[in-house]
């Protein structure tokens, strides 16, 4: 029997991670077992609406069965307005098992094909006007692996989001432009001078990123002096390294301040242990050792894991 | 008589600002009157040493007389390390009358010029690193202004300034990334696809500006949060203008968060008036609004004037 034809016969769903520049999508079988998986480098910036069916298939055609209709479930700006087809934001406070509630389903014209694209949530309350996408899914796995979760969760990324959750409910969140706002300064400003790769290899590293932390967390206002702080270190600071470990230190430094602005920013929320960490291993590990230089302990969920437990408490919610 | 004879008949001595991408050079009489002016579009960036005695020539050789030696004062980075050639960092505090004294002279061909590049001002004391160049000689401006000045002035721009002055010595200053980062938020980051231009010309832009300097100033740890807040506004408040007038809004609301952070981080030092600002007149103006909200008083003193006036009093150090 070939590959294809035992995915085909014992798939049962379809999990899709569908973003901003890339599709992620998982064959799964009634126990949750993954199958197979595939993604593609086409999102929501590069794909019109007529475009979503045709790229799905090419990613998950294989999969599918002669005869019957598969469910697909889609998390991610997929759903966005200026993705297939919108899925309005449920607003906050949401039951993170009741995303498929807001679930829609793009008009398809391969008849083995039933797509569902989950919602995103949106905040309006007090002015804190906030939204998310994708992330909402994540945070349903969340609430998958551990039901009934009450603490914090972090996603950590381009847009970094911080929930609060409640017996299973988002209550509300925040969202930190941190991962951008480090990629244009090291990437676009004067610090690109400065500034190399950074993995806080070194206890060197590790030492400036999680100073600038705590600098950072103590006097939030000192932030736009520290960055260009950062240039003049590298002008003028004798006890910095040289060469490529230079460039290190120096990212290392920025990366502690721009993540010490998000937890400072998070403030006296940060004391109601527990934290989770939902995302990726690097990124995720670099958050921990700043919580815990600030005194919070945080556990991990891995991203993967946690987005295909949200599309599955959804697919369960959502019956066949 | 020709003008350009005049002018050679005229002329004591010639100012020039030469900055990273430009050169803005005045021809000067005996008095201080100024005789003709001329800029190019070259600066430090896209010039090699030997390419500036040519630049020059090209922008002021048609003011020199036949003969004798004619005094060229130059500012900004074509003394620095990657310019003409270098004129070393004097460390603060420094006597802002006594910057000749750091002043070096490139080698030329031209028998007619006397090259004396100024030097730029470095800080090291306690780890609160930071550099000058250019503006130095702007703030030398205020002291030819105001003899024995004590107070604080700011230099708004990409990387704005803010120094303490103590009877006309530069004490301390610091550097803030303030106009680079809002320029790279507002065309690179995610919230280009939310603002637009910015001029302040309505209540409404002005309020929302003077509303995020005061939030900022409140709560500076909020900044990264109140970042994406902007474009969560954008997408769910029903309050904000439509059209163009909605990206003016919300510009003018992302220029108040930048700019209440820089004051944020000036903090109780501001007390300590007068603050004069130094600049063009459209950001000095946005600059005294933000302070006369936070409940500071702000004199303003023209950014070309105060380039000017520091050469001058350089140039009368200097001698012939």
């Amino acid at each position: 029997m070939s590959r294809a034809h035992d995915i085909a016969r014992r798939l049962a769903w379809i999990a899709v991670d569908w973003g901003s520049s890339n599709l992620r999508a998982w064959a799964l079988d009634a126990d949750g077992e993954v199958l197979a998986s595939a993604s593609r480098d086409k999102g929501m910036l590069s794909l019109t609406p007529a475009d979503y069916e045709p790229t799905l298939l090419e990613a998950v055609g294989d999969w599918l069965p002669a005869s019957g209709r598969m469910p697909v479930r889609v998390c991610g700006m997929a759903g966005a307005r200026q993705g297939w087809r919108e899925a309005a934001y449920l607003p906050v406070p949401t039951r993170l098992d009741g995303l498929g509630n807001g679930a829609v389903s793009p008009a398809v014209q391969d008849p083995r094909l039933r797509v569902a694209l989950l919602p995103g949530l949106c905040q309006t309350a007090d002015g804190a006007f906030d939204v998310m996408r994708g992330e909402e899914t994540q945070l349903a796995g969340l609430v998958a692996d551990q039901p009934g979760f009450s603490g914090l969760a972090c996603l950590p990324g381009t847009h970094a989001k911080w929930a609060r959750l409640e017996n299973g409910t988002l209550e509300r969140f925040t969202t930190f432009l941190s991962g951008e706002l480090y990629r244009l300064l090291a990437s676009q400003s004067v610090l690109r001078h400065s500034t190399g790769d950074d993995d806080l290899t070194t206890p060197g590293d590790r030492d400036a990123f999680l100073s600038a932390v705590r600098e950072v967390n103590d006097a939030p206002r000192a932030f736009s002096a520290r960055l260009f702080g950062l240039r003049a270190a590298d002008l003028l600071d004798d006890r910095l390294p040289d060469g490529e470990a230079r460039g290190a230190r120096l990212a290392a430094r920025l990366s502690g301040l721009v993540i010490g602005l998000e937890l400072a920013g998070m403030g006296e929320a940060l004391a109601s242990t527990p934290i989770t960490l939902i995302g990726n291993q690097t990124l995720c590990a670099r958050y921990a050792l700043a919580l815990e230089a600030l005194g919070h302990e945080a556990h991990r969920l891995d991203g993967e894991a946690a987005v295909l437990a949200g599309l599955g408490l959804a697919n369960a919610a959502l019956g066949t």
